[in-house]
């Protein structure tokens, strides 16, 4: 993959600006790092390793990541942010929920591809919850905020789905919740071209939009408040997720 | 633990008699390669190990059990049967749906107890749905059925709780399915006492016990049916689970 520049950290503005010589060393160093944890495995790859592959010096590797965990967080960064870019055409063009989910959902299989072997080895050091190479750990919020931001708009630009206010914040963190099942799927998923999870993604797409339009009955909403609710009291990052004033107005408009 | 009989092969009566020489022997090699299995870890564990520490010959081992895989079919057909007679006196005691669940999740926290350091280390064998050693496993349908059962009869006991005809095969099998989350996060609960897991089969309980009034609605009929389908279209052991009319024919009496 092409080594272009990745302005996916909340540091700052100068996101229109080329990318600096800065951005392009720190690309340059998750780059390799992608390759040699794939080569290698992530247990055996060291910082020095990909300091020396990436032709740049120890300290400096470690300036820009502090550690292998770091790196970790960097490629959810990257994958959030190329996701992100593929679902812009689709949410652009798209207006009823289940295409626009089963849209958001392919376009992400579509750029984990590259990395599903990676993902397979992967898997079990992010599978504890605890760990913070966990999608659900503090370390990993960044990425999770940007992700669940993308559902919120599959949500909000959904043309004839109505969503009642109580829910609004809820439901676009389940769908990404649902989105990690679907993850968790893909990296099992064994079947050429991960066929059977795109068929997953269509599937879900289309159960989660007739959830969705259950929602709206009265009767249902405490059942899904109380979902929700469960999630984020026992899993570890979501409970910071709701109470966070700037997310909620940026929500509500 | 004590080694006492366990005769939870499906392989004919024999149910009252005392424990045969026979199915000593066949639980003494599995208590066995339980403790080497927590002791070096399953994948440093061989059977040639197991039949020494056993003091029985390795074409003894071979008999009872074709492989390690068969020993890990034979805990989960173990922790099944104890976690059955664990609920026996819940399941005759009380009456509504809630209380039924919470109790059978608990129970199955205490049975399984003594294995959770096994299960943390075993969890990366067991988390790919394609391995035999998956809960997933047409290797493990013994175990599951088992369970699946019940929590067939959390649910036929419940007084207070009137389910859908369309709904009685599908209920036990998704209540199952969430009692594999509690799983999930149980391996990975390092709080005291599992103290977490515990307040989760609880909160769990109260969840699931809400959703199956609610699916009374004939407005949600169709949504729980396809989720239910969800699951046995892209789940490997479960597509088989309904078709079976011997099951069908004793659910519904």
């Amino acid at each position: 993959m092409p080594a272009k520049s990745l302005p996916v950290e909340n540091d700052g503005p100068d996101e229109t600006a080329g990318p600096s010589k800065s951005e392009q060393t720190r690309a340059l160093i998750l780059e390799t790092a992608m390759r040699l944890f794939r080569e290698r495995g992530y247990d055996r790859t060291t910082m020095r390793a990909i300091a020396q592959e990436a032709g740049v010096s120890v300290g400096n590797a470690y300036y820009y990541f502090a550690g292998k965990e770091h790196l970790i967080q960097g490629f959810y960064d990257r994958i959030a942010a190329e996701h992100r870019a593929a679902v812009r055409e689709i949410l652009d063009r798209e207006t009823d929920l289940e295409s626009r989910l089963a849209g958001v959902l392919r376009a992400w299989l579509d750029v984990a591809a590259p990395y599903h072997e990676f993902a397979v080895q992967f898997f079990k050091n992010a599978a504890d919850p605890d760990s913070p190479l966990s999608p659900f750990s503090q370390e990993s919020e960044h990425a999770r905020l940007e992700a669940v931001s993308v559902h919120r708009e599959v949500l909000a630009g959904a043309r004839r789905t109505k969503v009642p206010e109580e829910l609004r914040d809820v439901l676009p963190e389940l769908m990404w919740l649902s989105q990690m099942g679907l993850v968790l799927y893909w990296i099992f998923d064994r079947t050429e071209g991960r066929e059977r999870s795109y068929r997953l993604a269509e599937r879900g797409a289309r159960l989660t939009a007739r959830g969705v339009a259950l929602a709206r009955f009265r009767v249902l909403r405490p059942l899904v408040l109380e979902v929700h609710e469960l999630f984020t009291d026992f899993l570890p990052g979501m409970t910071k997720v709701l109470p966070d004033p700037g997310r909620r107005a940026a929500a509500t408009e």
